[in-house]
């Protein structure tokens, strides 16, 4: 079985490489992902496993069978943070990961597959404002132009990667070849109060939402405070709220849909002026294209009914859009079934951020499981997963890995 | 009876003392205010009325009976302007008042009181951020440190007056002793569409609403955008919503009363963040005291309702305060006869906007006739009232100004 203490020992070593406290804050291609990588290959170095490192900096540690016909089981997640982020986004996955590979390496276990590990290089983001940047290298959908991105300093994602001994102009040999891959695994804290509020410690995700995003614009007539009677009115900001109060509660009867205004402006902004236009953000998200589709057509129907009933002119402009992933259904069951096995109930939710196992789940079979989250806080210094969670998280992988069979996925 | 285009093209004269085109720019104590004012002067003169301009500024033109004993009747407005308004606001009251001296002084009609015409300093605060400078010096209530407000290049209103030859110093002896005053009047564009609505030229302002302006802060709890369910959140922006469209709709059940929510504020901001918190300001008017309270106590039941209903937390904190002022019940009986001896129904109506005679009413009996204003626009160059409704004002002044009798207002 594996070493409990271990696992959480490598959780709070790994956090020490921080370019700042409390929390973790460890971008991308610094010295302290370094030094976290370092700590990474030393701990696998020590109990003789495989490890390599790619052109982009993906990192790769490996238990290998005694033969070459057998295909890999990949685990992974990331170690960059967010500034000011928490101890298990992303090092959870890894170290977990890691973990197993000691435990079966230690014990000698023969399995029908190799297992190897990987550590994508910057998911987050947080540097240069475009993430997932190794998993995507390694489906092969990294845009050279995307090398381009500059930090706050102005250097170039191309320009960190070389200062790192990195060689991006070999990017495309790092694409892994799906053919020689059985699925991918990834564990990762939930990030949201699902689990918590089902008392639940880990659950299966059952697919990453697509999103759409909008800005809306309601424009009204602007008048004097005090000088124009509420009859006289077409305010935008009443008909803003009247809008997004309605949508609202309409998502609410949606299964797994969500909308949130994040955003909103009012012009021109005085406190004695009736708004003239008001500008609002839609993030709108699903965890299918249909509810997508629906959400965008409820979006509309209520924009021209508010426009027939107010007096206003909507216009909506779309902003971005991301497909919903759907998780493989064997590898849910197989994460439910060792769920169950550990003793807790198998659940199963939907991922409303974006994680590597998004990208891998192109090119194969692959699954996510989530961990009970503190209050949801998450991307903060104090991000925590119970030590007794993390445990769980390890064991249910640990038995998924050891049930998983190759004739399954073939 | 007064003379119609010399009233019109005196209109058009005054408007072309302006900064800037189009419309008028004329601020207080600047050349083309000083040019206008010369204007007004000139037209005195040549019509050998009595002309005085006391120490701040305020321009009084009279037409004085040859009997000492006599009270004097004030008609007043102001003439200085916003940064690019319109040639209405202010001048037309003037004017009206100017074209009815000359009237009567050519006329050389016997009346039972003293006529004067002031054209007050500075009413609309556009350079100094503070208004109603010369009506509130003329009532005592001009406070000497209002003196130091500076303009934008950071002159002072005391420096200010002294460059172009004021004495404000002497702003004390430029109080009116109002033992010798009976009645004032003024004539304003209504700068909102209520007479325009009713088809009506003219009506009787019956008070100016006072005020209460508030900042309210919602507080919910951040999250995820995507990784927060709909049943998991406290939007402090949907809560805010739902707070200012349910008083939107209340308020339209209270006569004479707005409220308005023209500034919105949300934290952190961030398209994929449901906010954190929401500020937004209220404007509340009404005409009368207990209305205002009423305002005040339903803003805080829906605040208690909406922490209930929501988990939100609601502060609110004032931010300004105005009491309501009513115009006097003689005045408005004088001008609402006048109207109805000039053909129309005579009509009542609130100003939403402060002006003038919302002081002098602090002194003396006060009256304010408003004149339909094309779409309620105004306070911007195409501010506009039709020549036949400047004329039918200016003939419902003389009218009122004909009939009125000292008996009523001693």
């Amino acid at each position: 079985m594996i070493n409990k203490q271990r696992l959480l020992d490598d959780i709070e070593a790994l956090a020490t490489f921080t370019d700042q406290t409390p929390g973790v804050t460890r971008l991308s291609f610094t010295q302290n992902e370094q030094k976290a990588k370092q700590y990474l290959k030393d701990q696998a170095l020590v109990s003789d496993l495989i490890v390599r490192e790619d052109a982009v900096g993906n990192l790769y540690m490996r238990y290998e069978q005694h033969d070459d016909t057998l295909k890999t089981v990949l685990i992974g997640s990331h170690i960059d943070s967010v500034i000011h982020g928490g101890k298990y986004d992303g090092a959870l996955g890894v170290l977990t990961g890691l973990e197993l590979l000691r435990t079966f390496k230690a014990n000698q276990q023969t399995l029908p597959f190799h297992l190897e590990v990987v550590a994508f290089t910057d998911e987050e983001g947080a540097r240069f404002k475009t993430g997932m940047i190794g998993s995507r290298a390694a489906i092969g959908q990294l845009e050279k132009q995307e090398l381009e991105a500059t930090d706050m300093n102005g250097l170039s994602l191309e320009q960190a990667m070389v200062l790192e001994g990195y060689q991006p102009e070999r990017m495309q040999e790092v694409q892994l070849n799906p053919d020689e891959y059985l699925a991918y695994l990834e564990v990762h804290i939930e990030q949201g109060k699902v689990l918590e509020k089902q008392a639940l410690p880990v659950g299966v995700v059952a697919g990453i939402v697509g999103l759409r995003w909008y800005e809306i614009m309601v424009t009204g007539e602007a008048g004097h405070a005090g000088a124009t009677p509420m009859a006289d009115r077409t305010d935008p900001l009443i008909a803003a709220s009247r809008f997004m109060l309605e949508l609202d509660e309409w998502v609410r009867t949606i299964p797994d849909a969500v909308l949130t205004f994040g955003q909103i402006k009012v012009d021109p902004g005085s406190i004695n002026v009736i708004p003239e236009a008001v500008t609002f953000s839609v993030d709108a998200r699903a965890l299918d294209e249909e509810t997508l589709i629906a959400l965008e057509t409820r979006i509309e129907q209520a924009m021209v009914r508010l426009e027939e009933k107010t007096g206003v002119k909507v216009k909506r402009t779309p902003l971005d859009i991301a497909p919903p992933v759907k998780m493989d259904e064997r590898v849910m069951a197989l994460l439910s079934s060792a769920i169950e096995q550990s003793g807790f109930k198998a659940t199963t939710l939907s991922s409303g951020a974006g994680h590597d196992a998004m990208h891998m789940a192109s090119v194969m079979p692959s699954g996510l499981l989530f961990v009970r989250t503190k209050d949801g806080h998450s991307h903060r210094p104090d991000e925590t997963i119970a030590d007794e969670d993390v445990v769980t998280a390890a064991e249910v992988l640990y038995q998924a890995v050891q049930s998983l069979d190759p004739e399954t996925f073939s």
